[in-house]
């Protein structure tokens, strides 16, 4: 494609989604389509002749779109926001066109720098000391991962880069809540801790960590020869945004020389907001810490921030060096290759700029702030209504709900949860997602799209009280 | 932003990007500032109150353009070429723009469906059997580190996610060329196998691993209770597009039941030129291959493709199914989260699709095989002159070139070769990478930039000649 047609597809692919953001609300918000819809409706290869660009216009609107769950549209309540403001994604669609890549800072200078200003910049408005540096991973998993292979580096003095699994006697382990984010088991498994050596910490009663449940579980391996490794602490758990007591576990982890690294992948948001920043008490104790901009923030996905305390620990457990990307200035700069597990890497910091330039800090608060009300108002309805249950705190945006007919319990009640929880997803009027707290099933609503309204949420709060109806 | 402050800017962007690309060949290809220039100009915070669009594009031209080295630039002959074509572009702008996210097939079906698709016709374009089933994932380095954990994980019979590191008293060993790429080494490290067991196999006058010294390796590491467990051959290395004889070692893998993982990063995009496949002869007998559709082929960053023959393999290892990711489709649909590292992904397969769609087959390997036109050209006037030296075989686009002043030798060869690499960097008028090869500098002159014709490269040439003069 030549720019000459690159400017005029582009005129409209604009217009196109221009057009998506302003009307998405005319749509169902979950995609109605069965399992198989689009590979059948493919053709079973590539075409061997280029097809006009109109044919893939046409293809995108009656294809494409009809398979969409549409994580911009106002009445998107599932998992967490995802919102990808405007004038993020003009600062992606910047970084793709340029089509730079950054190897080492020489390869493209502006690519590293602007991500380290950018990163300072964000640093300072989550409240958090000049201590720590940042880099952009593309997810808050890939950010555990990192963290648990750094935290086992450190416990084992570098053994296992040197010698591998086998050149560890004790094993060695990893604390974390019982509601803990799948993705911390994932890396713990991945990084090779080995399930056996999860310990899954009991939660309190607001679904937190137990501070006590954790010391007696470290000495219990302290006792039994084991070797205790890494906490990984949740600000903002993905079940019920339960928020562990940083403070507490922070003082085990200095106390056994743990590494502490802490999941604030979606409250990290919030603490832009000097009211929230109690819900991360501690948090300067913690050695590596991930917040996703691309969540509630705003930022196009993907855009998972992970900052770290020890900067030099991270490039030593992450650094290669080959000849063919050494420069004249390795000595005076940063390459961020050495932070992270990708060699390449997008010019990902343009659309942090971009949003937080065009936005300025302060919209970006009235926003959450606005968002943090209407869960405040949702949460008062819910609790004055006698057939619904708000099943925990609503520190952030998110509400654990629960419809009960007068003498429904067990798996009837389960039932009635899962269906209308389907029927609400079914109609295509509001996304919410179902999921299991205590062994039974609730509904989450996650409230923060960016084009959420109070009278979003008011419509939101008549549709549930219908649709429980059957 | 509103959807029509996006629309205005929006076409002042498509506009930005066209003309970027047109008069890129203006540019001085290498980035002409010094370390730090652009933390210096950037204010120290993120502003409190928005700033007007036109004040941010002002800040892309005169701080952000001077700072990038230019890989669209058809004088760009550094590294491997990262192309990202036009199509391409414009279907990640559509991913951004949509700002969709697939976690789960459901979180949004189209994404799920039109990867499996894509990469089905990417498959049969690269002359793959169906036995093979792909993911996208970000980078090369990642798909190595995925490969690596998954014969990690066969090798020992599940015992380092169930028991970790520990639970293994042979160490497993991992085999790769001496010239594999530095993120075969790194990710052998961070899957916990430690540098004592990576074995650097020794390679032939072409830089090809030897499959004898890669069969007494193994019998070594047997004889001395070791346990191999994979190896990773190149097919197109970094220093020199080294082709390592699939054939004779996916032999030895299947012979001592070892984990065959292909880096074919760069070569891979060969492929879809059936003469080129003699490259790879063999490839159907490993079990993981890398293919980076974002390096010569076009795709814009980031898409690298990650085959396996055993995706029920993949999906055990990486598998991870909380209940608020399940959803009542799960047994009919792929859910991609189980095919790598991150859970959240974008919608990278429209890049592929708009590209392979908007530019046919055909254009693609017309393109292709420019550019080995290019590269054999060129090669042959090295050949041809008596004070240079091709040091490689060049089997696909990249010449790997020293120029030989009579009589001069050792350092100062060294010392000039680096000095006049240097200089054309510093030039602007062509980017090339200086690398080591046999303990002495060479330049990599990689071909294959999409812009770049043939009187680019006989330019280059004369360059060439002109800048090893002083």
């Amino acid at each position: 494609m030549t720019p000459e047609a690159f400017r005029q597809y582009g005129h409209q692919l604009i217009d196109l989604i221009a057009d998506y953001r302003q009307t998405v609300q005319q749509r169902p918000v979950m995609a109605q389509v069965e399992p198989g819809y689009l590979k059948a409706a493919l053709p079973p290869a590539a075409p061997q002749q280029g097809e006009p660009f109109d044919a893939i216009l046409k293809d995108v609107d009656g294809l494409i779109m009809p398979g969409l769950s549409h994580w911009q549209h106002p009445d998107f309540y599932g998992y967490f926001p995802s919102n990808g403001t405007l004038s993020s994604v003009l600062g992606d669609f910047l970084s793709t066109g340029l089509g730079v890549l950054g190897l080492s800072w020489q390869s493209s200078p502006a690519l590293s720098e602007l991500e380290e200003t950018t990163l300072d910049w964000l640093r300072q408005m989550l409240g958090l000391s000049q201590q720590w540096s940042g880099v952009i991973q593309d997810t808050a998993s890939t950010s555990t991962l990192v963290a648990l292979i750094c935290a086992r580096e450190r416990s084992s003095d570098y053994a296992l880069v040197r010698h591998g699994l086998q050149g560890q006697d004790q094993p060695l382990i990893v604390y974390v809540s019982a509601h803990a984010h799948s993705s911390v088991d994932k890396a713990a498994l991945l990084a090779g801790f080995g399930r056996d050596n999860i310990r899954l910490i009991a939660t309190d009663e607001a679904y937190a960590l137990c501070p006590t449940a954790l010391e007696q579980a470290i000495e219990q391996d302290l006792a039994a020869g084991n070797r205790p490794c890494a906490i990984v602490a949740t600000c903002g758990t993905t079940a019920t945004t339960a928020l562990d007591p940083l403070r507490a576990i922070s003082a085990l982890a200095q106390q056994h020389g743990l590494w502490l690294h802490v999941d604030s992948a979606m409250s990290g948001s919030a603490m832009i907001l000097p009211e929230c920043r109690w819900m991360w008490d501690g948090i300067e104790l913690a050695d590596s810490v991930v917040v996703n901009a691309h969540k509630w923030l705003g930022v196009a996905f993907d855009c998972s921030v992970y900052y770290v305390r020890d900067p030099q620990h991270l490039v030593r457990v992450m650094s290669t060096n080959p000849s063919y990307l050494q420069s004249s200035v390795d000595g005076q700069v940063k390459n961020l290759r050495d932070w992270g597990i990708p060699l390449g890497r997008r010019f990902r910091a343009l659309k942090l700029w971009f949003m937080l330039r065009a936005e300025g800090v302060e919209a970006l608060q009235a926003r959450l702030r606005r968002d943090l009300d209407n869960a405040r108002w949702l949460a008062e309805q819910v609790r004055a209504a006698s057939d619904w249950q708000l099943l925990a705190p609503v520190p952030l945006q998110t509400l654990c709900l629960r419809h009960c007919p007068e003498g429904m319990a067990g798996q009837a009640l389960d039932a009635h949860t899962r269906a209308w929880a389907e029927r609400m997803n079914a109609s295509g009027d509001a996304y919410v997602t179902p999921a299991v707290l205590d062994g039974r099933w609730m509904v989450r609503v996650s409230i923060g799209a960016l084009g959420t309204e109070k009278e979003d949420v008011q419509r939101l709060w008549a549709r549930l009280q219908h649709v429980v109806q059957g």
